[in-house]
Order: C-alpha cells, then structure tokens, then sequence
C-alpha cells in the first residue's frame, strides 16, 4: 500500500482553520460578539451579563480582551438617571466577525458532511486492526 | 424609557453557548477532530500533522487531551514495516462532534442573522451619544 491514501482535496493545513480568531473564538467571547452583532443600538453591561450567563467579573474581563483588541467599544452614560455602561461591535468587531464566520461556516460544512456520510459505507474502509464499535 | 428593550426572544443565557464543549471548541483540535470525522479509517500522527498544520508537539498534547477525554484513539502499530500510529474518532467522539456542531449551526445562524441585516436600517437604532462610523 504504497498509494498516499490522503486525498487530493486536502492540502497541507486543509483543517488548520487558521481564520478562526482566537479572540473571538473563545466561547464566552463569541457570544458577547454574536449578541452585540444582533443589537446594532448597543447593549449594557446588565443586559450582555443575562443574555450571555456571565458573572460581573467574567464579563469585566472578556469586554477589556474584545475592547483592547478594538472588537468592541464601551461608552459609560446615564439611563433614567442612573449610571450605565453600553457595549456596541465596532466597525472592525464587525468586520472580524464576518471573517470568523466564514471560517466557521468551512468547519460546519467539514462536520456536516462527515456526519452525513453512511456509517455503513465507512465501516468497510477501516484500517485492519480496529475493533469496531471502540 | 422603562421598557425593557431586550426582545423576549432572548432568554437568559441566549448567547451563552454551553452546548460548545470545550474539549473540542479549541482551534487546533476542532481541526483533528473535523480531519478524523472525514477520514472513518483513521489518520497517521503525519497525516494528521499535515492536514492541521500542527508541530510533532502540539499535536501529541492535543491528541493526549483528546484520548484523555475519549474522543480519540490512537494505536501503534507497523504499516510497510514502519511503525507507524493510527488515531481514529471513538463512538463517544463521533457524537460528541455531532452535538457541538448542532450548536456551532446556531452560532453561525446568529451571525449570519446580524450580518445580512442592513447596516442602513440599524443605523436609525444607534443609541444617543454613539458617533457613527467608530
């Protein structure tokens, strides 16, 4: 078997997924970005903490990593007279997501094809050795 | 403005994205992992190396956390008289791939939502004080 069973279609780093940005694929990051994605007008620091499940401290955190990347940006105001901070995606957080997303898009595809694939037709191109169903 | 403004179709915890293992959701093994799924008769340390464009190091600390997880098996073994370690997805890995794409399907969703809303009718949403363009 001296044929290179790795096929064509996968070139070196073919699952690298480089484009993946590690500030913004961090799992509580990405929602933090995601969540500010779908509310362009902005979002408090009280409203993030419940729509992402974060404590004060884990969200202090990740917004200083999103705003000293320059993803995000966060204004303190006052709301009914009450201090408050309001997040919003910057122009570049913006841009960044969208780069991210077309990497990701790559990986669900990867995945959803491998999911699709008949066990059954599969099951015959086992390497010998392997003990099925491990 | 007493009215709460985020919308009721984002419960507590509507970005957290729990269901993202992390075992899998790091970059380099989300590549394993993908490569592994796409090849069911399993992948050498050198393919793998190859296809994830990863170092001998970092590749054998993955796979160390992968295998420690279940996700992953590896077995050496002699292929043309050289030995020659094989990894493969387990069962439990198989799944396990399959429920973290289910939400990574929910994440590009999201993405995709906030991208494909124009930027022209967002703008009317920007809170006070936000300057344009930053």
């Amino acid at each position: 078997m001296s044929k290179k069973r790795t096929p064509d279609s996968s070139p070196r780093g073919r699952y690298a997924y480089d484009g993946l940005d590690r500030t913004i694929h961090e799992r509580a990051r990405l929602g933090i970005v995601a969540s500010l994605a779908a509310h362009p007008e902005g979002l408090s620091f009280a409203e993030l903490k419940q729509l992402c499940d974060l404590t004060d401290g884990n969200l202090a955190r990740h917004l200083q990593v999103l705003e000293e990347s320059g993803l995000v940006q966060s204004k303190k105001g006052t709301q009914e007279g009450r201090p408050q901070t309001v997040c919003r995606l910057t122009r570049a957080g913006r841009e960044q997501l969208l780069s991210y997303l077309a990497v990701l898009e790559t990986v669900v595809a990867d995945a959803a094809a491998a999911r699709d694939e008949s066990p059954g037709k599969s099951a015959g191109k086992l390497r010998p050795g392997w003990s099925p169903g491990t």
